[in-house]
């Protein structure tokens, strides 16, 4: 049993928002202005730029009320950022840490922020300042290493495959040839767009995926359609914006300058490109249609088992941390209990996490490469169920109203 | 009383999808299986088209249970058509009718569809064949003449003040300067992107609408956007995709090449369009969002009310039908009951309802034609309440799965 820590506890928010991302802010701050060792709970502004420039808010000042509807609200209720810490960076959190007597230190995110987190635990420990650090995982993505999904990742599957059969169903609907192209999340795996798949449940799935994991070929892909517009007057696409040539370009070029903080390409514009294409290539009507940011904040259509799962990774990072464990990411294991799907968790160290990317197995994707294998639709299928039970107001969604009160 | 007319009855489903024109089938098929006048029901595959075609099903021998699964499965179940009929179509449609003994002929649609649905019924005059003729409107774009509002619309707006809530919450969530600009479908009414205000009641609204009904000034809009990037370093736009300069040609000129079979220019991108002139001008990170083909199939998120309304305008066509009446469209009144919202029914003359449009009202608009009143906003609210209860398995919508056996 570790020493009993006495002291406050801090979490941020990192990196593009998910449907669930402020389920587990619930999660960690319920369970951390529950637990006795904590004094005060903080939130950082927009991540960790908000604790590099004093602005914490006092968690514990919020209505209680007001905070559960944090676990069906979509995005980042503190704010976001997008920021590479450097050396200098780590010493001014650790002066905040010590204005504030923070001993814990939460940080959700994906790969980056699980970085970040990284650098800051080996800073504490360089400098010998005793603060706990776990990072709580948080992407559509899906492609952090080491557990086995990721919270958010559910909900925008759910959002996937459920737009993919009602588009299917509108796009089949005229007797003219017609071809339909839908973009979906995904920079170098494509754990999201695969989810297209599950579509079948509902009599209309896709009738070829593109995954990053899988060269693109352009001559390959005009004919793929080409071969189904042959067969059923009508091709529904679905294409991972992250879509990219075997030397690693992109397929969307164009839209490739513009980068984020992290030198990170911003992506977009796959589906209108290869539309041009495919309607010059065959005279057919073809649209192209982006599914943008929908798919990562449609917490109307949000997986209740995300939003549980979500919740349960903030809580056991304040628990495990309270128990004297550090320098992990809370992450999942899959379980079968009584014959059914269950999520266990397991604390992963930070470094495994942080900048290494998880693909889609290539035996999860059909020989040819323009599908995904029952295996993968059997591994995504547990993690949309259930809808999300969500307050509403005039039939429109009731989301968190968070005073943030400036902590002093 | 009419005379007794006994004979078979034909529905089709034409022009543009929506999330509920399938619940108006249901409405004509269950009350038209149940009416002891109508000996067969029909269903034109792919609308007017199916008819010329001599493609009928046979709905009485669906099983019911699919049936009933129509009131929650988007778009057109039995395919629908962009034509516009000539003399001797009509020909070709009185020899259909003769061969199967129709004597009541129902035709779902817009405004284009009205027009047919006139044609038909005049002919049939003209030639004194009995057939009693009724439209049943539909169309997200809520522009029909004479009715309160048209079925499919209550749905589409949903899902744009829903989806428009949760990418205010995304959009907000960075503390870098940003602008959103949102595309909603509309080509000369701007009812659809209007109801993007609605999502005040999540505390969410834009910041900014632009309506067809208001000159497009690209000056000013991009001095409207820089106001409120000045006043809080974002600014969520709503944009109709029919916004158009004071001669009547469309922001969006470069897609307006492609027509449909009416001649109507085929819009988008004027997101994209307007997101380049605002990034180049500010030089802030812009994204243009389309919410294309989602707004009109997304059923997951139909409004209850309106599914219950477009079962209605379906069943109320057939029972006018029976009773005798012929060349009405069966369209919606505005009842207050108790002081609560209540949906009557009219029957309108179809040639009024057919080739016009109906646009916002001036005063609905703010003086500034930058947003919508508190009486939009309330003439809206009503038409968007009540979650869609559907069938689900595996978390994945269960849409009807129709036999479809050709009529002989």
């Amino acid at each position: 049993m570790a020493k009993k820590l006495i002291g406050a506890a801090v979490f941020g928010q990192s990196g593009g928002p998910t449907s669930v991302i402020n389920a587990s802010a619930y999660g960690v701050f319920k369970t951390a202005l529950e637990a006795e060792e904590i004094t005060n709970v903080y939130g950082m502004a927009h991540g960790i730029v908000g604790m590099l420039n004093d602005e914490l808010y006092d968690i514990g000042q919020e209505d209680s009320y007001e905070l559960s509807l944090l676990l069906n609200t979509p995005s980042s209720a503190l704010g976001s950022c997008r920021y590479k810490i450097c050396e200098e960076d780590l010493k001014r959190i650790h002066e905040m840490c010590e204005k504030y007597n923070i001993r814990y230190f939460f940080y959700n995110g994906g790969n980056d922020s699980m970085d970040t987190c990284n650098k800051v635990n080996d800073y504490f420990n360089k400098v010998g300042y005793e603060c706990r650090v776990m990072g709580v995982p948080k992407t559509i993505d899906n492609d952090l290493m080491g557990t086995d999904h990721c919270p958010g990742f559910g909900s925008a599957a759910k959002y996937v495959a459920t737009s993919i059969a009602e588009v299917h169903q509108d796009a089949y609907v005229y007797d003219t040839p017609g071809v339909t192209i839908v973009e979906v999340m995904g920079r170098n795996a494509g754990w999201l767009t695969g989810a297209a798949a599950l579509a079948s449940y509902s009599g209309s799935p896709p009738d070829l995926i593109y995954l990053p994991e899988i060269p693109f070929e352009m001559d390959r892909f005009i004919k793929d359609v080409g071969a189904v517009l042959n067969e059923k007057n009508k091709c529904l696409v679905a294409i991972s914006e992250g879509a990219q040539y075997a030397d690693g370009t992109f397929v969307s070029q164009a839209t490739t300058s513009a980068t984020d903080g992290f030198g990170h390409a911003q992506l977009g514009g796959t589906a209108a490109r290869l539309a041009a294409v495919i309607g010059k290539e065959y005279g057919v009507k073809v649209r192209g249609i982006e599914l943008s940011l929908l798919q990562r904040c449609a917490a109307h259509i949000a997986s209740q088992t995300d939003i549980d799962e979500a919740f349960l990774a903030g809580k056991s990072a304040v628990e495990h941390a309270v128990e004297g464990g550090s320098g992990k990411m809370a992450g999942f294991t899959r379980e079968t209990v009584d014959g059914k799907y269950s999520c266990g968790i397991t604390f992963l160290p930070l470094d495994i996490c942080a900048n290494t990317e998880k693909k889609i197995p290539r035996e999860w994707i059909t020989e040819d490469g323009t599908f995904v294998t029952q295996e993968f639709i059997d591994y995504v299928l547990p993690l949309i169920q259930g809808d999300n039970n969500r307050a509403q107001e005039n039939s429109l969604p009731r989301f968190a109203k968070l005073k943030k009160i400036k902590a002093k």
